[in-house]
């Protein structure tokens, strides 16, 4: 299904959909702010499937997804505007009453408005996409571009979750609850992203992050973008990565939607994003090295396989 | 099928999805500026049929139907954000490449920028979201809200032609030709509605309109917007309304889909609503007046019948 991938992201350069290259668009607002934008959609059956979740969590991953793309600049979320296309089957139901419940109660917790928004019915499947709108300020937005050789590279939680809980999905385990048994706590890393707002408002706000960017394509080629906008290489240690409890290593490398951030900061400042509780995992080096995975066998190309779960659906 | 349309007013008032009242949200800037925001979201077999149009004119309308968002308002385009959902068999076409081109003609006839967007597959239909943001001077964007009796009523152009053209669609009529025969011109009015952001602009920079929407409902629907947001009634002469030939009174009334504007004026400043081609169709009246139409045989009422091309596709 690689072609898919490839598709899509020749249609992104060919058309310059990406025009920065980073999770969201920066643009000047006014003499101290910058403005981040930031759209995600989410069609019924390709990202999300209704007999897998519930509204309320649907809501949540809807406006998560955005909120962790305005994370990943160091913004602060501060409007939405959300369309959705809605088959005739759910017009009747709580379906929306319950969606747009799981989407406040998220956007009340960052203080984010919706200011707009367009409904339309369609033919078929459940369409979601959310826009979303934040702030930072001027020239302080944390790029893909700035890693630099020497530098160091964290994430900000376990990994692997996501996919694990999506395996789990399709050998058809259901959320029942919301506590910490390990397949219930795999669910909810697939269904209930967390946005790392707060920590990502933090690297900004204390110039520590020299790049950054969400993990939602997956370690392996989120951690490639880097490299390619910052003109550099990676290595990082195998046993370093934090795997969320039963899931595979495979799964935290290439799985992708963990929504954590992905960091890399200056070796001098490593205290400084240990406090934070982000856990360390490599190191930024250059170009010429390539990206390496180390495990206890030695050096091994770290080749770019995530999105994955776009083609798992 | 009036309850697909009741259906989603219940929705947008539920859930306060246009808390703006308005064609797009105003949210200030910076001291001098305001910003606009609109969505508009396109599906396939609702709102557009492939068999029916171009991919280059289905990139045009994509964007004028936000850019007339703007045009109502008085405000600049400046930035959009295209999420587009793309069923499989289009992909190894030239849809997309065509799309994009009638995208970027009309975008740099308006000087807006595309930013950023998302993609995925789709698994049916064709999904088009367009996000546009746009400026207007600090507390100048033209709202609904300002309509006064006495207030003369205007619509920028001819009405009735895009349902003219629906129902030639609707009836195998094909578009050959952008010439102006009558057939053509009505395809056209549906297929590449021309945003009417040069004489939003003016009507702003003169401080000439009282109120001003866009006429994507239908004239009667529009109008009840103005009328209810002002707290005014309204009296529309029959023989005023402008029709595109071949078009049908009730086409122009009810039909929506023309993308002119309507809007109000204080009397004393017909001459210059005159002087832009604006065309006088009526006037506003107290609310407990309501909502009227004068022709030969008297007044009647002119209850709201638009977004029937809702319904028709």
């Amino acid at each position: 299904m690689r072609s898919e991938f490839d598709f899509i992201n020749y249609i992104k350069d060919r058309h310059e959909l990406k025009v920065i290259g980073d999770d969201c668009a920066v643009l000047p607002k006014d003499t101290q702010s910058d403005q981040l934008f930031t759209v995600d959609l989410l069609i019924e059956n390709i990202d999300f499937r209704l007999d897998w979740t519930t509204p309320a969590l649907l809501g949540h991953k809807a406006l998560a997804v955005s909120l962790s793309d305005i994370a990943a600049m160091g913004g602060t979320p501060k409007y939405a505007l959300l369309t959705l296309g809605i088959p005739q089957g759910l017009w009747k139901t709580s379906f929306l009453d319950e969606f747009y419940e799981g989407w406040h109660k998220l956007a009340k917790e960052f203080d984010v408005e919706l200011i707009g928004g367009d409904i339309s019915r369609s033919p078929n499947d459940l369409i979601i996409d959310s826009f979303v709108v934040g702030e930072v300020p001027h020239q302080k937005a944390i790029l893909r571009s700035g890693a630099k050789p020497g530098d160091l590279t964290f994430v900000t939680g376990e990994l692997g979750g996501a996919a694990l809980g999506l395996l789990l999905l399709e050998n058809g385990e259901r959320l029942t609850n919301e506590g910490e048994d390990p397949l219930q706590r795999g669910l909810l890393r697939q269904l209930k992203p967390h946005p790392q707002v707060i920590i990502g408002n933090t690297l900004m706000q204390k110039g520590l992050a020299t790049a950054a960017i969400d993990l939602s394509d997956g370690l392996s080629s989120d951690l490639a973008h880097i490299c390619e906008a910052s003109g550099v290489g990676a290595m990082i240690g195998s046993s370093k990565i934090p795997l969320t409890r039963g899931a595979t290593f495979e799964m935290a490398l290439n799985g992708g939607e963990d929504f954590e951030l992905l960091f890399t900061i200056p070796e001098e400042r490593r205290s400084e994003a240990l406090e934070l509780g982000a856990i360390e995992i490599g190191r930024i080096v250059t170009a010429s090295s390539g990206i390496k995975l180390i495990d206890e066998k030695g050096q091994h190309d770290l080749d770019p396989k995530g999105f994955d779960h776009f083609a798992a659906r």
